[in-house]
């Protein structure tokens, strides 16, 4: 079967390997569409062994090994980005088994997997639109559902229109929040305004964007903030929560580098909760979620599996809205 | 002033009062609007001091007293159904000054309330419309936001067509979930299905209807049940859940009398939960969803001041879908 | 190897079974020690097909499968109630493996069991000792430790002086609480405030003990009750409890039958949890608890495995304080 | 009466003052002893108008205004840090009302607060004692019951030896909790260990002290962090905590200024929650825990109403362990 195989330095090449095996709780996988993550090209530039790179990733079932009765060959399915993070707290060991980070990812024809590591795909969706889902979906799920979760009427702040905060937007409307959403571009923000973003800001010119939310809600802050953007805007978006509010800190948009002063936490009583994808049971509840509201994942562009390192040189660009995808053809 | 007495029996006569002052920390409301509740007929035939009826009520603030800084003559408010029940968990001391039932009600031109027992109204919302809310939609707010929180994608079981019933349809759809409602009613589901109702189940010609609820959830049950019948449909309810699911027992339709086998609780990991409207928090919070989502309250029939005991034997005779409410012209 | 399996109408026969082998992910137990439970007899009464009893035994790990790796050879574990509930909220097929009653028990030489199955058992316990836990004390756990996690300084109340209550005597003082403790014997009574109890009552000759609960908490009431007893005494345990509290329902040490009126609920905003024993999790987390405060669980008899038979018959003579243990030797 | 006002610049000054009179809603009470707080010298230094300062104190009520009937003349009680903030979660206008910073404090003979500004203190307890509880002692009650409450067999970390730290110990303790404290002195670690302390780390001679933390608890990480020391410890007590931990910001020991690099909290999925004291009913919580279990709280030192200078310069040097108090004499 092909695949593709990080090499480092930003570099990665298509190898042959052989059919994966499903062993006693296993099933093998057919890869039919990929997307890509930020952490992807994390990976593929700090990579130090070969492995099959990205977490997300969509097909069929094509082999069950012993003992397996969840899952059945021909169910459409999505992996879980943690394939033993089953429910309740995160736990250390979990990352050993990070897909396109620890272990082999998706970015292969087949791929084996816990039957506890794939999910059932939401009804009627295509496989380029369940691959949206593992990393960036179930990151803005766990954000607002896990903590204190959000509620209706309450306002909910996404940072950019990368994956995390186009999901976090359309969950905020399914949920009845409000949606506050940055950008510098205004024909994205036009474009999230047409999603249902109730509040659009462009912080290009408004750099004081923390004051433009404050305003929008009326000088009370969001309630809560998916924050996709790491140490350089995290002053300003402690500076956009209400008092015992919460901060959800997801992002490496711009690495892992930088400092911010903690203090606000204190003086204003608020959570600063790091979140890192989630729990298959999140998955499960997103994808419930999804079978009852319906909603319709943002694809920026398709590539074909022979252009999947130009796919990743898209997303670094930041051109993009939403997820970019890779067939598996 | 003019107001309403209880006298005892099931009947009422209308008094005239001196008109109320405020004290320090209080306001006095020109009620405008009165909503009934299933709870105020039971009080008015039970009840053995005078009291003015009726917990629901909304119109606007004419006098606050020395201290009062929160709210302001002019303020459009609705009273909270415990006037002292304002965060937190609740407390026994609490039920002395529930409006209607341990104290005065606000069946009358003029009341006096603590600044903290009064809510600023919906915004655009007449009186009438706000007059729904202090008990069904406060008590449907904690059935649902408290406890285990409904989540997008769950399934929330309402039994008939009452206030708290309507209201929890109407937020189950506002949060992302799913609603299935009862009725012996065929018009009344019909227009439940309009409003969103997501399943209906006509219980008269579908007695088994617990078996329906399995049904419509593939064979799991709903995640939240709202229990306003009491111990005569409790076990049908209790069959309708699933596994480690809750019920939130509000209900007095049928009285305080019956009993029911609490085993399926232990059996299937199940929550039972004693729900009795809920904290000013939960109001203003409620107010807040209203604000940023809309809601149309459905409002059965408006009776004028004069023909107040009319209005409560229409509630009584249970012909209604929605709130029957009383207008103090 | 040497097990037990029940044979209908409260029998079971001694019977010699092949060796059972670690498959994939699963673990071989040399049984050393295993606990009785009231389940136990009443499946033994009820049970339709040839099974090993007991869920609760402590044992050597004397093989491990393929693919096992957080589990070795010569480990010292107990197995854990359900053996597939591992983390989060229960779920309805986990009763299939719940072990003396969905699938094969206990009460054998050698047991095959999934790695994630077994917990390790307290520093420096025996196996008689960890053969107490599975059942009772996760049950206490999860009674205590879930829901409204019981806060130092709250009471709990705890009837009669079985396996979950002696427990929750030991976890309410371990946790800072005041205990509440019922019996018929003062012996056993005297027995519970030397093991630290706050208040004893004697049912026998104070049957409003609900009154004597009040009393001893101001008026109060206690903050938890871990109800053992069935609909016998769920309608004192509910008039025990605090306005806002809650009652764990646990037992049935009377049977699944009886009813009870449940509008104390409502009127007192309570909340009834279904607590059918727990997770893996939980097990792990009192291990810890037991491991940082050390903990004497009460050992009422010991028998040999001949004597199995005798054990149960003991358990269901209800003379007891504590646990009734059989050894595998 | 008496009564000292903060002048600036470290700063104050014994003045008199017309005797406060209670409002509807108030009591007056006789102060008999006040503890200090960082917090406070931090006030002293920085403080633009004059107010009469700190926030911790306890004494008699000697009179209640109209409409007050929760507490009476003769009640034994302390002052709430927050006057305003009795249930739920934080809200940004109880700043105004927090003793010794928004408003006057209790460094005074005699002090008018709402009658739910005060809470009956611990039954035998001293007025010296009693003191010492309303900011450093709810602090630590907040930072350990609320957010991911601590469980039994659980670890929190304590940083030093001030008031928080100390109180923080002793709950760990009656919690079931482990204890791991750090310090700079042998002599004070020598203490703590007296007082219950499982793990003592002397920080200047073990300059890496996450590490010995790390060491101390398997490799895992403290399961929760009581952090007093701002951002100058935060980055060691991230590395201290477990995946998936939490630690609650509390210090201002260091200042309100520094910066931290914040992706620990991504990478271990932990959470980063601002504590700023508690609420009344957290308070009573606390009270009720003392009741139970006993609890000695640890006095430094004891000056008299006319050192009170002395007494704050005696908490700036921080040779202290425990709390500093001025008696009202």
């Amino acid at each position: 079967m092909r695949a593709y195989e990080l090499t480092g330095g930003d570099q990665m090449e298509q190898v042959d390997r052989a059919d994966p095996v499903a062993g006693a709780g296993e099933v093998v996988v057919r890869v039919r569409a990929v997307s890509l993550n930020f952490r992807d090209l994390m990976v593929r530039k700090s990579v130090r062994k070969r492995i099959v790179p990205t977490s997300d990733g969509a097909g069929e079932v094509v082999a069950v090994g012993p003992g397996v009765t969840s899952v059945a060959v021909g169910d459409r399915v999505a992996g879980t980005f943690f394939s033993h993070w089953v429910s309740g707290r995160p736990f250390a060991e979990m990352h050993r088994h990070a897909l396109g980070g620890g272990c082999d990812g998706m970015l292969a024809e087949l791929v084996v997997l816990p039957a506890h590591g794939v999910v059932p795909i939401p009804q009627g969706w295509t496989f380029e639109q369940a691959a949206t889902l593992p990393c960036a979906a179930v990151t803005a799920w766990n954000a607002m559902v896990e903590g204190q979760a959000v509620k209706a009427g309450q306002t909910v702040l996404l940072l950019g229109t990368g994956g995390v905060s186009v999901f976090g937007l359309q969950l905020a409307k399914m949920f009845g929040a409000r949606a506050v959403i940055t950008s510098s571009s205004d024909a994205k923000l036009e474009r999230m305004r047409a999603m249902g973003a109730d509040v659009t800001i462009n912080y290009a010119t408004t750099p004081d964007w923390d004051k433009a939310v404050l305003d929008a809600t009326g000088g009370r802050g969001a309630d809560l903030v998916l924050e996709v953007g790491g140490a350089g805007t995290l002053a300003r978006s402690l500076a956009s929560t209400r008092f015992g509010g919460q901060v959800a800190l997801i992002g490496i948009l711009t690495g892992t580098a930088g400092e911010v002063n903690p203090w606000p936490l204190v003086g204003r009583s608020m959570d600063l909760r790091g979140v890192y994808v989630g729990s298959r049971d999140m998955f499960v509840e997103l994808v419930g979620a999804i079978d009852a509201n319906g909603l319709d994942p943002v694809i920026d562009r398709t590539f074909g599996f022979a252009d999947a390192q130009a796919a990743f040189d898209h997303l670094a660009s930041q051109a993009h809205v939403g997820k970019v995808v890779v067939t598996v053809d």
